[in-house]
């Protein structure tokens, strides 16, 4: 058997989404992630590589576990593609895992479900540190009734309130399994696992969430915008600096990498404590 | 009494020096911290304002609490010299606080003490995210012989063995008061306050402490170092981009501002457990 098997291999990708015009490769000459990863991978494979990923991410968002998949006929150590392919990236991309996986693995389409969080600094002046890393507000923000008003979010909703207007999905329909708010060192964290996720939906949350806990809106205020299924009833769409893909799961029969939560910046939670109650 | 009187004002300053030179403003063309600042106050004050720090801060080098003050004869709102002076600001420098001080302080020569922070992150693949706000070390790292080897370096000695060749300083004799080792989230910090620093000293110290908790070294190469009194029986000199400088300490009857130690990313530890026995 000379000829080359065909190869399927699932990578974790770290990057820092600041500065770049999100996850996806585009027409014209602007930087994306999905560029940047490709041209590196094309070079430790030499041969052009093409990846799929769980969960494409907008401009200046970020990723601690974005997961792709890619095919390749040759064959390399699995450490080509995390510390081989490291060295061609720029220093706001890595490779965190790599895996080789059954040919039936698809990054997209086999994910059970994909996992942001939503990082808030609170404090009265801006901060300069980790400045594209978080998203500020000068208003103290109450967590009780950020997490009270959250918890309508969870289970399988019209998310129209919370969809950009220009989002192409065929459905308003999703299913938020978990979704959580706390208070994790000095930050404001909000943790939400759904099956999909609409275009700008998180960033739709927090909106709503900080008015809330800002006491502009009162809790209820959150059932009320899900039940009008009009964005324009919802509350602004809060910056993309805060915001971390930081899960997708699969099959267990997959055996993709586990790796502790991140953003390795934010204090390690027992996960007990993330489900909420249904 | 029209005759505008003279004031002097402190300012704690925030910055993330990944884009700067450095505190110091240059003869040349090249980005430093100060030289934006003067600039923003300057246009708040409406005449040229010169500042005056209490520890410079070299290339890449990052500050949550660095202290300076400036002299003005402008009458403006504390709130000017804040959110008034972080509108001209780049993102990645902040005033956090400001307060009107006696005219004898000086940041510099009032200082009693300095204390840095240098943060590491051990882990198998580079990460992506606070690239340019941690030192990666691939190799793990034992904090308890990193603290143990710590302590010969408290107390006042000789500290030739861990000053850069270019340092201006008149004696290599400081005065280190507390040095602290320890795994704070998902990071190894050390923590140092001396009543002041040599030119690189801390990233000297990350230097000889890394190979130590690497195992490459023993723990008593720290005071062989030490007692040597010649750089070149030092380590390397650690990167500066885990290099924060956290608080400046003043004679309370100057009442200048308290803040909550920084990065604002590392989990809040009690103060006690930060002092070593002497």
């Amino acid at each position: 058997m000379n000829k080359p098997q065909s190869n399927k291999i699932a990578l974790v990708i770290e990057y820092d989404g600041s500065n770049y015009k999100g996850w996806q490769a585009q027409k014209y000459d602007v930087p994306s992630v999905q560029e940047n990863l490709e041209k590196a991978l094309s070079v430790v494979a030499d041969h052009p590589v093409s990846v799929v990923c769980a969960g494409r991410t907008d401009s200046g968002v970020h990723a601690c576990a974005q997961v792709v998949h890619f095919e390749t006929h040759v064959k390399r150590h699995e450490r080509a593609w995390t510390l081989g392919v490291n060295t061609y990236l720029p220093k706001d991309i890595s490779v965190v895992a790599a895996r080789h996986v059954d040919d039936d693995f698809h990054a997209r389409f086999s994910a059970l479900s994909r996992r942001y969080r939503y990082v808030i600094y609170s404090s009265p002046l801006r901060p300069a540190l980790l400045s594209s890393g978080v998203t500020w507000t000068y208003k103290p923000l109450d967590v009780c009734s950020m997490q009270e008003a959250a918890k309508v979010f969870v289970g399988r909703h019209d998310f129209s309130s919370f969809r950009a207007i220009g989002c192409q999905a065929h459905t308003p329909v999703r299913t938020v399994m978990n979704f959580n708010v706390q208070q994790l060192g000095q930050y404001i964290v909000l943790d939400v696992r759904a099956n999909a996720f609409l275009h700008h939906m998180i960033r739709n949350f927090a909106g709503v969430l900080m008015s809330i806990g800002a006491g502009e809106k009162p809790v209820s205020w959150a059932s009320d915008v899900l039940a009008a299924k009009d964005r324009t009833k919802g509350g602004i769409t809060a910056p993309p600096t805060g915001l971390y893909f930081v899960d997708a799961q699969y099959p267990e029969s997959f055996e993709l990498p586990v790796r502790p939560l991140g953003p390795h910046f934010l204090p390690f939670v027992e996960e007990p404590s993330y489900a909420l109650p249904s």
